[in-house]
């Protein structure tokens, strides 16, 4: 292997990481979140995106196998500030009718976050030659789009609430 | 003002605050990503978008004006947390041929993060009937999705010679 390549796949290995403890971190926050909510169709879309993201890590567990390396997670400082965020909006807006606003803002900068990771990863799997792992990273970030958009609808109805 | 109104129009300007805060982040951190990087075009386009981030943080300014609340920020973690990421990377893969594919890796992280704030951003203001605010957060949000698509594109040529 080249050593320009060697770099790119170091790099490729280390965003995997972050990527994997981010969709954990996920996990762990989405039922927080939909224990939050107030609007029913806001609580039911963080529990399937719950249900989604399980499937995301266990596409990650696969890429790891496809490229022989452990699966691991490397604590992801970007994903902590945006979930962070979202608690600090809980926190801060409990009880009141701007609270499902703030809950999907947080959740849309999360799918942000993931889309751009994704998009990187599946274009450097690409380009290391992983034809078995572009697949993978294209399906969940096809998926995280798809959230994304459902996100910003929600977030037509759920606010029109806040602000009638 | 309804009570409802004014919880949204709380978070609006706490939501204000915070990306003020990260563009005046950016605008210091992307000369550091303009000087790390390897490839000319890269570097341009750091420079480039550090003159347009400038205009992203009068276009605030206007805002504030318009709400007519001081134009503060607010610590934002998610945009530290990118940051973040991004200088370890640069220190990581300093002289490597990954390094520029990192760079960008990190830049639009950064621009995802933003377009998520702005879209939401829009959206409030639309919805509290800020009809001469939505226009200018509406002109920032097209200016980083259009920065984004540029970063995609040199991610397709830059990486490439990374692979090679």
């Amino acid at each position: 292997m080249a050593k320009q390549e060697k770099d790119l796949s170091v790099l490729f290995y280390d965003t995997l990481k972050d990527i994997y403890y981010a969709e954990k971190q996920i996990l762990r926050a989405l039922p927080k979140m939909a224990k939050a909510a107030q609007a029913e169709e806001l609580r039911n879309a963080f529990l399937e995106h719950r249900e989604q993201t399980q499937g995301h890590v266990e596409r990650l567990d696969q890429v790891f196998e496809l490229i022989d390396k452990p699966a691991r997670g490397k604590t992801c400082d970007a994903i902590n500030g945006i979930i962070a965020e979202g608690t600090e909006i809980g926190e801060d807006f409990k009880d009141t009718e701007a609270l499902d606003p703030g809950l999907l803002a947080a959740a849309q900068a999360v799918e942000h976050y993931e889309i751009s990771r994704y998009g990187t990863l599946k274009t450097w799997a690409g380009q290391l030659g992983l034809t078995k792992v572009v697949p993978l990273l294209e399906a969940t970030l096809q998926e995280e789009k798809k959230t994304d958009d459902l996100l910003s609808k929600l977030a037509q109805s759920v606010n029109k609430k806040a602000a009638a």
